[in-house]
């Protein structure tokens, strides 16, 4: 086992998943002072970033710091973690949180690192963890915002938002993922900041149409803009404060999201754009994108609310086939011509 | 003189201004059902508009509509018109408007299609239209929004707001700047609306910095979150309402800025991010980009009011010289590490 390397009197943090996203923020947290231990389940990616302070599957060309440190075995990676951050698929992360239920120190605080609901309860994450963790929510934080890992661990500067329904958790997370290119605010509205996560994947998938259609720069920013009012009217008749979807969770990720060519959202939005079935789509990309399967699930949850989403519906026509992807517009063509407020 | 096609009972409008954007609202007013006459300053320009149906210098390749026709002549333009679209460049607007005063009929909504404050005075567009025409605020309005006048000329889908302190005003505007391609909201914030459409100039700046350095998508995205939330504290200091910068007037037009490469402002950033001087760019542009020259007056504002600007703050260092384009981030790096809400 390789040598680790513990500061005296620094603080002890473990990160559970090893993927891009998981070992970028094990580098973040590493760069602003703590002692890092991530949790790989294959035993030579643990080696690989243990020994070669590389992960060259998920981060090909970056260099990982020193007090960055890996092992497939998860009681090592846990003891002593005054924070646990957790980084799996999140369709997986109920059953990863079972085995380590027990391995969790107490008054230990877990951040969720992931974004998506949980196939068949509709749980957000953070939600998921409460309930298997059996913890009380103010242990309990979530980290979101735009999250290019690749770019990140690069170290261009990136901002993020920690919340938590207790702003001392919040803050204290925030303080341990800031450093000198990436900066942590922090917010308590976590119903807002896990949705702006999840709903972003959709408005992804209408630029991406846009994008394949051929339409330019405005159209996208007008889809946006108007894209973000129904991610905010979703989000706040579930109970979240609209200024969280305007901030780093919502529009930040948002932007990068539709601005990164290498979002599987964006690609499956792109190929239908050209005039792709969804079937053509799903079989092409081998996998499906996180936004396309989320369409009818947040149309049924909107419509419970009596909430608009004509972005979304439209995306869903097109899926369908009974709307031609040319047609997409920041608003529904079929809806009356009556001006409507902004918001 | 070339005939001009009015069909009964439709709505007669004025667009002052032939310019790109001018011509552009034009073509949008005529395909919402309006007969549209634009004044443009040159006759040539006037005579290529009515009879070719084409504005080859600032809109090549468009085919304009039939029911648009130009004169150079102002009373032509203005006799009869309902509505009054002015869109000339903002610091010669006083003294237009000075010519068309006594033209103007009674009751014409005379709406600003112009973005910038004038030198010297620092009103708004719509202060000077209600200052030198000498009529009520009621009557006048502001449309705005990403407007980026070719790719709507191509009638690629966008969304827009039109603004008054009436709402009657507004929405009856708003009826005729809305078509198949381009549907108008209405709002009545008219400073909030004005003030996003001067504002993204100066984040369109930054973004481009972070081009021209060679930073991605995430850097981006947090630059144009983080950066609307000060447009947005700098507007609602000034008597804004938060959620119109959040709207198509702020947001809207500040992802269209900085996603656009044909954006002055965003030219200007890009030639500094790569190590050029302020008096580099400027010598090399042949002209200053609107964003660079505001600056350091915004700045004084904000000062005035107790608003923190970071990232107009860095700009200014950057134009100084005392700043490594390289070491810009969407929060001040020389501030204190203790997170900060986020908003």
């Amino acid at each position: 086992m390789p040598i680790r390397i513990v500061s005296p009197g620094s603080r002890r943090v473990a990160v559970l998943g090893a993927g891009s996203w998981g070992t970028t923020f094990g580098k973040i947290l590493a760069d602003g002072g703590s002692d890092v231990a991530i949790w790989a389940r294959r035993p030579e990616l643990a080696r690989e970033i243990s020994e070669s302070k590389r992960n060259s599957d998920y981060l090909p060309g970056i260099n990982l710091p020193r007090r960055l440190w890996s092992s497939s075995l998860l009681p090592d990676v846990l003891e002593g973690a005054e924070y646990v951050f957790v980084s799996v698929p999140s369709q997986s992360v109920r059953e990863n949180l079972l085995i380590v239920r027990e391995l969790i120190p107490k008054d230990t605080i877990v951040v969720s690192l992931m974004k998506g609901v949980e196939k068949g309860t509709g749980m957000r994450m953070s939600e998921v963890i409460r309930e298997v963790l059996d913890i009380d929510e103010d242990r309990i934080a979530v980290a979101s915002g735009p999250n290019l890992a690749l770019e990140i661990a690069k170290e261009q500067p990136t901002a993020a938002v920690v919340s938590s329904t207790s702003m001392e958790t919040a803050t204290a997370v925030a303080v341990a993922a800031t450093n000198p290119y990436f900066r942590s605010y922090v917010n308590t509205d976590v119903i807002g900041t896990e949705f702006g996560g999840v709903l972003k994947n959709l408005i992804a998938v209408a630029i991406g149409i846009v994008d394949g259609v051929g339409y330019g720069e405005n159209t996208k920013a007008s889809i946006i803009t108007r894209g973000l009012v129904e991610m905010t009217d979703f989000a706040v008749a579930y109970g979240a404060r609209p200024e969280t979807l305007s901030g780093l969770a919502g529009l930040g990720d948002l932007i990068a999201t539709c601005e990164s060519s290498l979002s599987r959202n964006n690609t499956a939005g792109r190929l239908l754009g050209q005039g792709y079935s969804f079937s053509d789509v799903v079989a092409q990309m081998n996998q499906t994108a996180e936004g396309l399967a989320s369409v009818a699930p947040v149309l049924r949850l909107a419509e419970a609310k009596g909430v608009d989403m004509p972005i979304v519906a439209q995306v869903a026509q097109v899926l369908a086939g009974t709307m031609n992807p040319r047609d997409i517009a920041p608003h529904l063509t079929t809806d009356s011509d009556e001006p409507r407020p902004e918001s």
